[in-house]
């Protein structure tokens, strides 16, 4: 993402402010359609060097984004995501007016590697459940994830309907209850499987998410590993003196 | 940072597998020198292009890193921030045994823009004070930051030494206590300023991490925006259900 020949950083940043303004000021809502890069051009008298550069800028801040062949678009508000509040994606997302989904893409049994089994307490090699979701806000997919779970704790759980909250059919159908979560997040390049999944160009930035989830008794429920697309997330915490 | 003509999924998958092993394992420690890509290449019998993708995989991941015409390293492990915890970065930094410094790049008085305005309380075109710092662990730089003060709270504030924790000196000086956080966190590109002061590629992750400061009466202390390289930081929140 180096800047094209011929565009200059004062003029590449005065295109910027000015998208962002209208972007800001709403004549651009939510998802909808920028002007073309040749309408961009001759709007502000840039070159399309110029115009590119800026347009790659907003999409780095996460302003918006690019669909195949069919242009850039306004970026929809991101997801505001407390990790010190006890809520789940279902949960959270509606509670902000958006409409959240999730769907299965396929479970599998894995034996678990060393990196794995150090994780669960297991024996490397020992099955482990796999599911691997694509999750939506508004019909956008912004995550992949995979999850595994140990089947002693909820033998069976692959025939239940994965399609919700995981958590919720752990309590639901095995007494499984958690009692604590250690969440670590960690920005990344999304590579190829997750960008593909989320149709995104490979080497843009995500947030990797990754969760374990504990019972009482300090056992593992499930660890979960989620793929974020940068501008569908914000993390956001707010803490007073002790 | 699409795959290099030639390069197989399967096959940049197995090198990416392979160097991530010996850096694992310990054979490659931290900052250390990967061979050359022409070793890498005779030593796996993969393409040049194949080994290519498998180095881009793991700097995305954060494993690995480039320096300007020297190669690629061993990334040095992540400073692990806990946002809940009340800790300033040459405070969470020494804990983790390793060593902060800040470096003051800059400073000058603004007219407040209509966001910085909003988020002061004060009428667009006052004046702020800004500071523009770049951060270190290990000699190595880690983020750069642009803060915002009010001069209304810390009249003079410039001519005190600011190359360590501003929060110590608004203190010590004035008087002024911090009471409350609040702290948002966005993965990102790093955009061509952001980047060359971090002495990165621009367009690679990172972490916009955004802070606002109050004090116990709600006054604006400071507004600070940090900017991490993606494979210097590791948020990690731990927490108990209710």
């Amino acid at each position: 993402m180096d800047l094209p020949d011929g565009a200059d950083t004062r003029h590449y940043l005065g295109v910027r402010d000015s998208i962002a303004a209208h972007i800001e000021n709403g004549d651009l809502g939510h998802n909808a359609c920028l002007p073309s890069e040749r309408q961009l051009q001759s709007g502000t008298g840039a070159a399309r060097g110029t115009v590119r550069a800026a347009l790659f800028q907003l999409e780095a801040e996460g302003l918006i984004y690019r669909k195949e062949r069919s242009g850039w678009y306004v970026s929809p508000a991101p997801i505001v995501y407390d990790p010190t509040r006890w809520e789940g994606f279902m949960s959270y997302v509606k509670a902000q007016g958006r409409d959240p989904k999730t769907e299965l893409l396929g479970t599998c049994e894995v034996q678990a590697t060393a990196a794995l089994a150090d994780i669960f307490g297991v024996d490397a090699g020992a099955t482990l459940y796999e599911l691997r979701r694509r999750r939506y806000v508004d019909d956008r997919a912004v995550l992949v994830e995979t999850i595994y779970v140990d089947p002693r704790l909820a033998p069976g759980l692959l025939d239940h309907d994965l399609d919700g909250s995981l958590t919720q059919v752990l309590k639901r159908e095995y007494v499984v209850d958690v009692a604590r979560n250690r969440i670590d997040m960690q920005p990344c390049a999304l590579t190829q499987a997750e960008a593909a999944a989320l149709r995104v160009k490979s080497g843009l930035p995500g947030l990797l998410v990754t969760r374990i989830s504990y019972d009482a008794q300090g056992r593992v429920v499930e660890y979960d590993q989620e793929y974020w697309r940068h501008d569908a997330l914000k993390v956001s915490v707010d803490i007073r003196v002790g």
